[in-house]
């Protein structure tokens, strides 16, 4: 039997959701990602399931849009907190070199121990330009300290802001602040989803590669023709779609699934 | 502003969601649950948000037969797990009491050292009788060595078993063994839920007084009567009217939410 890492055979259904599972469980314990990711991490998963753990069309459009806005943008910056460290810190620095962007480590549970740590292991991984650490001596209006740190250079002066995993708070700060917000949520309905401007529902190790191919495919195109990509997106149409296929899934699993019971009695 | 524990104030929509949440991770602390335990509590957040929060019809139908269930039983026995003795110790160790039966303890990470913590926990809140500590000396068919250990006073014996966020090979185990299982699990598409003969599909903070009242409603009635309850009661309709209501709730969060924008803009 063929195996991944943590020893679970990769013929496993859910081998990739296991495998992910993991990855947080030895994330907390090297002090990247708190406990309350965890809980985080488990409503995550719950959504992926719900959506059918790969990616939809809904996920798809979304992410052309992103690169659209990233592509326009003259200061985008990718925000990194616990989990999307501990969870896609590859995909992440690959996109911020694709991008010339810096990724700036953002923590709702801040501590410079932390942040230290997942610079650390972003830098690790290759990422030029890690953001957020001792130079997070702003503040984003509206937020309470520390959770509202940010750096000068990163956040505080983006035009355009790539938030994975995030609360619904600081997504909707950065709005206010009237910066473009590109969100990864696997939750449709969350403060996040419907804040941001562009959401991404979709696991964030496929949602980051695939805003990576759709940069990789737009980029050299005209700023007009990137523009109109931006403008004729629609961002509720999106979330509206990612609800009606979890609705219908949900139909299918019952079919499939409740109607039977496996030990065929009553 | 009226606070709970953990400074939360009782007015935030979503308070009893961020104390458990907040109970849990602590309990990771005292070494009662598992990291993995974290992320299985973020699955039923998820779910326990999707039903609404609050118990519904299909828990309550499930509960009176669960009520009369565990009324019929010559030795039933309440399973206890890391997340289930964080959540609700006191209403487990009530349960237990109202039915004169044991709490066992079992665990998919199995240590001594945990399940003796739990143990103490169980006895702290009042527990007269709590197995599955030095005497889990018999195993359950089907499941690995340390998970399968239960003991010969409790879950070998018993004829009804109710099972709390329990796994589904655990479920699965102790049907094949011919025991009756009273599950209390917020997924209704999990094998949990699938696998019992009843299943309570609500936060088990709310299932288990629930299943406590519906023991004091139908205590002294005739066997007779009580045998009729359980005939009467079918496991895949109130699964199918979960399955339903998550498919409706969703709907009209997808028209509160989605389709307004927070920020009133593009």
């Amino acid at each position: 039997m063929e195996e991944g890492g943590h020893g679970i055979p990769r013929s496993h259904p859910r081998y990739w959701s296991l495998v992910l599972r993991e990855r947080l469980v030895e994330a907390m314990r090297e002090g990247i990602v708190v406990p309350q990711g965890l809980i985080a991490h488990g409503r995550g998963e719950c959504f992926d399931y719900l959506i059918g753990e790969e990616t939809q069309w809904f996920a798809r459009e979304a992410a052309r849009a992103a690169a659209a806005l990233l592509l326009l943008a003259e200061h985008p910056v990718i925000s990194v907190n616990g989990n999307a460290a501990a969870l896609a810190a590859d995909e992440l620095v690959r996109l911020s070199k694709l991008l010339d962007a810096p990724l700036e480590v953002n923590l709702f549970y801040r501590t410079e121990e932390r942040v230290r740590r997942i610079a650390e292991l972003l830098r690790r991984k290759g990422a030029r330009r890690v953001l957020g650490v001792e130079d997070a001596t702003a503040r984003i209006p509206g937020l309470p300290h520390p959770r509202g740190m940010v750096s000068p250079e990163g956040i505080l002066r983006a035009d355009v802001v790539l938030v994975a995993l995030e609360d619904g708070d600081r997504a909707e700060a950065l709005r206010r602040m009237g910066k473009r917000v590109i969100a990864i949520d696997l939750n449709p309905l969350s403060r996040t989803a419907r804040m941001a401007d562009v959401t991404i529902v979709d696991n964030i190790v496929r949602a980051v590669p695939l805003i990576a191919g759709e940069i990789e495919k737009l980029r050299g195109r005209p700023r007009s023709e990137l523009g109109e990509i931006v403008q004729g997106y629609d961002n509720n149409r999106v979330l509206a779609g990612a609800l009606l296929h979890i609705r219908e899934r949900l139909e299918k699993l019952a079919r499939e699934g409740v109607a039977l019971n496996p030990l065929g009695e009553g």
